[in-house]
């Protein structure tokens, strides 16, 4: 399967599933910008339309941009560790800012227009994600970039982060549906069961959104498809597991 | 952690986990069951309220049978892996019987209303979600219940089925909370944002379904709480891997 000395040999389908993900993720983005655009007027800072920029944010940041950041582990498996561990935090980055500004678009917005902030489950759930999102970000910048945390305490924390972060990912995907399903009911109302044209593209998207979860997920959890470690990698492993058995220096 | 030989110890923390996620499935039911009765009516077969029927048997056939059907391999740990799998496939026939009561019931309801059939993105994705159960109910049993499968087939497509039924499980979730948050706008309108007494429980409820849905994942994925193989089992898997090296027998 894999050569484990040297360059490892990347397993033969897994191409062919990135590119799928990424076809999946370009299309998501695209087809929420044709939607807005299309039937909601398109999208600008100020006035009414500012509300447009959420979603959109939203789906780049927290959708395509969290998605990739997971998968970067997977794509880049001959590069060091440490390479591949930056772009996988500022990936992160990159989708939170973009986050933070679909959030301060859809709070304007509804200042503006005098709306309640918070009521609904799209609501809730979203400020859930965004918050457990920062602390992820939070935490594993100071397990894994920050070189204070010792090898074993990284090494019980690998776990609880990879789980976390691919259930931070399916949140948000969902959170994502539940945003749409609102943006279409509050407009459609009844003429939705008349299968509307923008009824049906916002149905279509919501199930390609869902799809590109479930594709991510597929790649980030086949067991051998994980990134092998690197010859240097085992062997400061080893070195560590031999100076931190049974004790954590607190730092490399 | 755990004796190989004879009975594995239980992992410490494994029955908290397992005990949170029952608490969080049957409030989860009984908050669905409070919800249809004191803002909606309650539940009859015949009439308007044959709706009800609909999201109340959908939680407990999809939602919390199907999570504790995936729970079975981590809560039997010591049983014969036989009646292990008996079980499992029981509970998911059990959850798919109850869920075609639930369809059925929104199906007959739409016809004596008149209104249309599968026009929302919950539809879709519900229909899809059972299709893909069903699927994966029949290809679970003839894979590991009847006898014809050869052990390395088994092994090939075990990673598969479990992956596959998670993300089922997970699309299950999704599409519940799509519909209760159909359920909540197509009636509450506006009224939504006024924090309605109905839109606050269904909030609640809504955060509960995914919380669920994420403590069950939770006691799946970790590697450390997986049904250790028993001292039969890999005496057994021993005999095959010599038999099927490379070679299939179509029977055992």
């Amino acid at each position: 399967m894999e050569s484990r000395a040297g360059v490892a040999a990347t397993p033969g389908a897994l191409p062919y599933y990135v590119a799928l993900s990424q076809l999946l993720g370009l299309t998501v983005v695209a087809m929420t910008g044709a939607w807005l655009g299309l039937y909601r007027g398109g999208i600008a800072w100020e006035g009414a339309l500012q509300f447009n920029v959420h979603p959109l944010c939203m789906v780049i940041g927290l959708i395509f941009l969290q998605g990739d950041a997971l998968l970067v582990y997977r794509v880049f498996r001959n590069e060091a560790k440490r390479t591949t561990k930056v772009l996988h935090g500022l990936l992160h980055v990159l989708a939170l800012i973009i986050a933070l500004v679909g959030l301060v678009a859809v709070f304007n917005y509804h200042r503006q227009k005098g709306y309640s902030d918070l009521y609904s489950l799209h609501s809730w759930c979203g400020i859930l994600v965004f918050v457990l999102y920062f602390v992820q970000w939070l935490v594993g910048f100071s397990f894994f970039l920050f070189p204070g945390a010792s090898f074993s305490l990284r090494s019980r924390y690998r776990p609880q982060h990879v789980f976390f972060g691919a259930t931070i990912f399916v949140l948000s995907v969902g959170t994502a549906l539940l945003g749409l399903k609102e943006a279409l009911l509050f407009k459609l109302g009844a003429k939705y069961s008349t299968f509307e044209a923008e009824g049906v593209l916002a149905n279509v998207l919501g199930l390609l959104l869902a799809s590109f979860g479930v594709t991510v997920l597929y790649i980030l959890t086949r067991a051998d498809w994980k990134r092998p470690p690197q010859a240097e990698e085992q062997a400061l492993s080893m070195d560590f597991k031999t100076l931190t058995e049974g004790d954590s220096p607190s730092s490399q």
